[in-house]
Parts: C-alpha cells; sequence; structure tokens
C-alpha cells in the first residue's frame, strides 16, 4: 500500500468537524476503496479548547490556518473556513502556490475567484476540488466533469438553496406568510439570523455560477447573473401557484441563447408534473439537459455537516486515487468568455398578480397595456367580488420578451385603479 | 496532445450506432475535455450493408468480433452486443487477455459473470467499465464508485426497468389493465414482443445484482435475489394504491440485514410524498441511503440510443483521461461473499387484495387467520356492498415477518368466501 494522503483541515465549523469525523470513522473502508489510507496530521480553527465531539489529539494545531500550506506534513488542504476573501482566499492561494492540493467547500470564494484559481491550481500542477461548494451531498461536479462529459450541455436548472425551498414548501403547506415562516425557519436553525444572503438569492447565485461554468466550459461570472430572491411571494401567490398547476420554486438556470450566456436566480412557477417540483423541504436538485443523455435529475440534502462532509470526502478520495482534472474539467486558458445574454432579452411565460379596485373597465385597460406591448395572454382569474375594493387579479401570458412585459407591467401599475405595484413571477417550461 | 485512444465497435444496433454517432459528432469536444482524441477505428456487426444513418467509411470491418480483440488498432473494445454468453462473453474475456480495455452497456454478462471477469480485467491490468449496464444515462456506478464513495451504504432501491415504469405509470393514469396496456407498449416499440425479460422482473434483477455488488463491495450474486415481475398488478389494486396514498412502482431493493444481504425485485407500494413515486413513464431511478449523505437520488432516462451512449462514452472518457479502477470499487479479491438474506425473513408492512363473497363472518374468518399468525392490522377498506357476490376487500399490515404473512395468507387463500387467489403487494418505508 502507497502513503497515506495527508490531509490538513482549516475550520472546525460544523463541515469541518463532520469532515474530521468522517476520516476517522470509515478509517478502513475509505483505504479499502482508496488503496491507501487517508489521515488527518492538523487541522485549525480559533478556539482549541471548545468540544466539537471529535478527537483531535493526534493532529497538529496550528492557531494560524495559513500555517497549514507550509506544513511539511500535509499533501491536501480542505478550506472550510468560508467567505470570499480575506483568509480563505489567502489559504487556497498559499497552498497552491506550495504545491499542496485544495479542497474546498467554499461557493462564494469560486463564484467570485473561480477561474482566477484554476488557472493557479493548473500552472501549480494541484488540484482544486470542489465538490462540497455546489448542492452539498449531491455529486454534482462530478456528474459534469465526467459522468455527463459526453453530451454537450443544452441547460442547466437548479433547487440550490435549502433554506427558500423549506420556507416556500412550508409556506405551502401551511398557507402562512413568508416574513411568519422564516421567523421559524431562524428558530428552527434552518435560516441565519441574517437571511439575505439565502432568501435574497445570492447563495444559490454562488452556486449557479460554478455550475455554469463547469457545465458550459465558460469562465465564472457571478456579476452576470439576473438576481431575485423570495421575499416579495406571498401565500397568495402560492395558492393560485397550485390552482394553475404550478409550484413556486427559487431556480437557479443557466442556458445559452442567441446572445450569450444566460444565468438567472428568480422564483419560478414550476409544472407540478416535473420532477423539480417535487423537491422539497431543505433537499436540493439539479436537474441537466444534455444532447444525449436527455434529462438527468440529481436531488439530494444540499447541506449540513453530513452530506458537505460527504462531498468534501469524495474530492479527497479522487486524490488519494491520483485522479485529477482541471477545475472546470477544461484547461482554464480554454475557458471561454462568454457574452451575457441580457435580462431584457429573456423570452419566457409569465404569471402577474395585480390588487385592483373591483370596478368596471380595469381588466379592459390592462389587457390593453399587455397588448399594445405585444404581450399575448394564456388565462384570467378573477375569484370573489367586492365592489370599490380591492381584490386580487391574476393573468398568465404567453411566451413574451421581458422587456416588453417590464414595460407593459409600467404601464399598469400607473393605472389608478391598481392600489399596489404588480408581482410578476416568471413560469418556466421544463 | 498525447495520442487518440482508439476505439473498437462491437455491435451496431440502437446503442452501437447511438455511440457511433456521439463520437463523431463530439469528436472536437471530447478531445478538449480529455486533452486526447477518442477515435472510433474498426467495427463490427452481423451485416455490413445495412444502413445505420451513420458514415462507417473510416473503419476497419470485421465481420468477426472477436477480431476485434486482436486489431493492433484498437485500445478499447466497446462490448455492445448483450447477452450474458456466446459471443459477447467471448469476447470481453479476449479482449482482456489481449489487454485491452473493455466498456460495455451489457447487464446479463456482468449480472452472471461479473465477478469472475472483474478478476481477470485486473489481473491483465485493464479497466472493465460499464456505466451504461445499469439505468442507462444516469451515472450511477460512478455515484457508488466515487461521488457517494465517502459513505457507508445502507440502502440502495431504484426503478431500473423503463417498460414496467410506462407500463404501470399508464394503467394509473388511464385506469386500463395490464394486458392491454403492454399490448399497446408493444406497438409503441416500449415493450419487446417477448415482454417477459421485461415484466417478470429479470432485466431490474440484472441491474439490482451490479448495483448490490458495487454498492455493498460484495461478489454479485444474481441468484441470492427474490424476483417478481408485475404481471399480476391490477387496474384495482393501481386504484386502492392511490386511495391509501401509494403509488405502484416495480423496484429493486438491497440492504444489509442481520442475516446478510437481502436483495429483491418485486411491485412496491411507495408513499406519494416520496421522489421514487413521481418517478414516471420510461424514466429510471436510483435511490442511494448513505450514513453521511443521507438519501440521495438519481433520475434519467434508462434507456434508448442517446442515454446509452452518453454512459458508454463517460467510460470512454475515463478511460482517455488515464483514470481507471477496479470495476466494483474494490479489488476483485476483497469483494465479499455475503450470504442471502432469505425472503422468508423479509420483514415489512404488506397490502393485501382479496376477492370475497358479500356475506357476515368472512372478515372475521380473514382477521383470525392474521392474528394466529401474529400479523397486526393497520386497515381495512371494503367499499361497496353486493350481498353474496365477490367484492374486494383490501387489507393492510402493520411490520410483519414474511413467512408468517405467507402462512397466513395460505390460510386465507383456503377460505370457501374467498373465491381468488389473495394478492400481496409490499409497502415499502421509504
Amino acid at each position: 500500500m502507497t502513503q497515506p494522503l495527508r490531509i490538513g483541515i482549516a475550520g472546525l465549523g460544523t463541515v469541518g468537524a463532520g469532515t474530521v469525523k468522517l476520516l476517522q470513522e470509515h478509517d478502513a473502508l475509505l483505504a479499502q476503496r482508496c488503496g491507501r489510507a487517508i489521515k488527518v496530521t492538523a487541522v485549525s480553527a480559533r478556539e482549541r479548547k471548545r468540544d466539537r465531539g471529535i478527537d483531535l489529539a493526534g493532529y497538529r494545531w496550528h492557531d494560524d490556518p495559513l500555517k497549514l500550506a507550509e506544513d511539511p506534513d500535509v499533501d491536501v488542504v480542505a478550506e472550510l473556513i468560508g467567505g470570499s476573501d480575506g483568509v480563505a482566499k489567502a489559504l487556497v492561494e498559499k497552498s497552491i502556490a506550495g504545491r499542496k492540493h485544495v479542497v474546498t467547500a467554499n461557493k462564494a470564494l469560486l463564484a467570485m475567484h473561480g477561474t482566477a484559481l484554476a488557472r493557479l491550481a493548473e500552472a501549480a500542477g494541484v488540484t482544486l476540488a470542489y465538490e462540497a461548494a455546489v448542492a452539498g451531498g449531491i455529486p454534482v461536479i462530478k456528474n459534469f466533469r465526467e459522468g455527463l462529459a459526453a453530451n454537450r450541455i443544452e441547460r442547466v436548472y437548479g433547487i440550490l438553496n435549502g433554506t427558500c425551498n423549506y420556507i416556500l414548501t412550508t409556506m405551502r403547506k401551511t398557507g402562512r406568510e413568508f416574513a411568519d415562516v422564516l421567523a421559524e425557519a431562524q428558530k428552527l436553525g434552518y435560516a441565519e439570523a441574517d437571511p439575505s444572503f439565502d432568501v435574497d438569492g445570492v447563495d444559490a447565485a454562488h452556486k449557479l455560477a460554478i455550475l455554469t461554468s463547469v457545465a458550459f466550459g465558460c469562465e465564472v461570472n457571478f456579476a452576470g447573473i439576473h438576481v431575485e430572491g423570495i421575499r416579495h411571494i406571498s401565500a397568495t401567490d402560492i395558492a393560485y401557484a397550485e390552482e394553475l398547476g404550478y409550484r413556486i420554486k427559487l431556480l437557479g438556470i443557466a442556458r445559452l441563447t442567441e446572445f450569450g450566456i444566460e444565468q438567472r436566480v428568480h422564483p419560478c412557477m414550476v409544472p407540478l408534473g416535473t420532477p423539480i417540483a417535487h423537491v422539497e423541504g431543505v433537499f436540493n436538485a439539479v436537474v441537466t439537459e444534455g444532447d444525449y443523455v436527455g434529462q438527468n435529475v440529481a436531488e439530494g440534502r444540499g447541506a449540513g455537516a453530513g452530506p458537505t462532509a460527504s462531498a468534501v470526502v469524495s474530492d479527497l478520495i479522487d486524490i488519494a486515487r491520483g485522479r485529477t482534472l482541471p477545475a472546470f474539467s477544461i484547461p482554464a486558458a480554454q475557458l471561454q468568455k462568454l457574452p451575457v445574454s441580457p435580462m431584457e432579452r429573456h423570452r419566457g411565460a409569465y404569471y402577474i398578480r395585480l390588487m385592483v379596485v373591483d370596478r368596471p373597465g380595469v381588466i379592459a385597460d390592462v389587457t390593453a397595456a399587455l397588448r399594445d406591448e405585444e404581450v399575448s395572454l394564456e388565462a384570467m382569474l378573477q375569484r370573489g367580488r367586492a365592489p370599490d375594493e380591492a381584490v386580487p387579479v391574476v393573468l398568465t401570458t404567453h411566451n413574451a420578451v421581458e422587456a416588453s412585459m417590464r414595460r407593459a407591467l409600467a404601464r399598469i401599475e400607473n393605472l389608478k385603479t391598481v392600489v399596489e405595484p404588480p408581482r410578476l413571477i416568471r413560469v418556466e417550461t421544463l
């Protein structure tokens, strides 16, 4: 048996501690599967004394995580600190410079600096692996780089944030409003005290940026993503979605259009008959459409100590087995710089909810605005009557251009009988 | 750039022709992703002149597929002939002996001779890869060998036969009976003229045997699988399943029990709230339960030229990149010989449908038989009355031992008021 692969773990939070636990518990199993042992040799975290429920006695302790990059007994640095810059970035760069392989769960770092880090790793001849950065335990990066690599990818979309999916699922099941369910999710530990990173779509966008790069062979471009979160989704919208045969999901979607690469994160109406509609609670899922394989769905837990540790260790297994690939599947120098397909040129169907004064002529004004912008109506629903009071009206459209839709909505918002800003949710054809 | 990887294709049916087409169409893409070209150099099939919609002009033609094993311009033989023995087996053995890598889509061959072939390949230092043999385009073998390899697998189950799933889905959606839907599937080309291989569960069992080996690190044991097909599923059962909150799916299931390895293929009642219940039509899905990753679902097209070619070529990509692993993840000599956990000792819940004469006392006789065998009743449904005529009665049980259940059913079948053999469908806790 060859020499053990020696791991230095930076960060002993949930994921770091979970990774150490897995490597300890499955020591023999991993040695059998890899043909060599995978051993933690050094760790680094802020508080040395904290009880993490794992035995750290045999490992060298570094107060400064950057020391892992210099530790001669470390072959691979597992960066499990997080954050797009600061010490996490410094550690990854220094580890690569020190010709150590790097495994990371850090989506923000890769979304911001993925292409540059991939170049550094290739130049140094080391692996930069990040299975845990996207969709937790689901081996989705491996799917793109290997399992589905025979395909030209046509579209990728997914539920990439478990907090949002938990909130939307709970809203649907209980009929409660966003703020109420969010507060409960915070109490249960499913949402952070500052939830904006999750509920405003930023976390999903980080993951989408990475997926897009590995799926389409282009440079990571987080700034090119159109991002909307779920704060404006109401219980009313969820109930209407159900009535119309849809569920509302926060999706990250990437595809090539005639204008370039389209990347967007926003709430979608997805048809009830599609697999993604049934991905509920904290589960994540990624759907890949390849030209030969057709539709491929990968679903699993997107966060948590166990699933994330599973993904981190799968990268360590690849390294232990001597399997390495360019970070984004093809050499970084060959990654394309694709133009951003602007959201204004997006074509799709739309759900619009208006609060209007229940008075004759209102619908005529609304539909005239749509007609003038060449947005063609598919259906209209107005439930209940309350003369001269505000009532919801729901419209769905056929495929239309986003810019036209926005112009029509601006006109509609200015109507005196429309008493709240219109709500728009895109209907996704899956 | 290194030398091209040279492929010899044996069999130019749907899968073989699809593989050639993919390799031709994605020539440049694959060369970029692999760092070297993947080139077909030789082919073999029965009829040379048949039009397959692909250009074979540049390839050496062998009337005898075994010649591929000797062709000096072939590095990898892709065995796409099929069948558990005969020429397919001879070709794989001869190719390995000639130190050529082998990629195959042949589930029957691996289910029968997988362990022996894995030993031969290891001894010769070549790769034996078979992603296409299980669940078509879904990279499920790669999931077990790599993506989820950090986990001890607790249970694997899946929808492994698209024909059966298409029939069950259509029966549910139309209310029609098995024979009727099967005849239509045959007309549409979704089922073979002789459908027994599919509808009696044999094809699913071949795939399960392979999955079990790679998931649990044991020798392939097709003979140890309990196999039942879907011929006895009636429209009545499907309607009752729906009413009780279930769907009926043909599942292949493997898990470790206190008695050994349990492998079974049979129709199951699966709860509507589970991902597998929503896998419909010709789609396949594999659910993995790992101790760290939790539940992981992979869904996609399980058959057809495109998805199968995608899987075959993913294996070729691995070989082109110089990535090789033992066929069943760990060296063949280390695969365990696990005892078979007998079906009689299986514990689970059951759905039973009886046709009984509608007469006082019948239910008392039935429930007495269950009580005597210590089978505890969960629910009983009798819809409609028709005094002195045959009516369906449906029972569901709590967890019980299969042997007890069978004894109770034998007693029930002998009751004078029970006019048809009882139907049993296992309820799976997922």
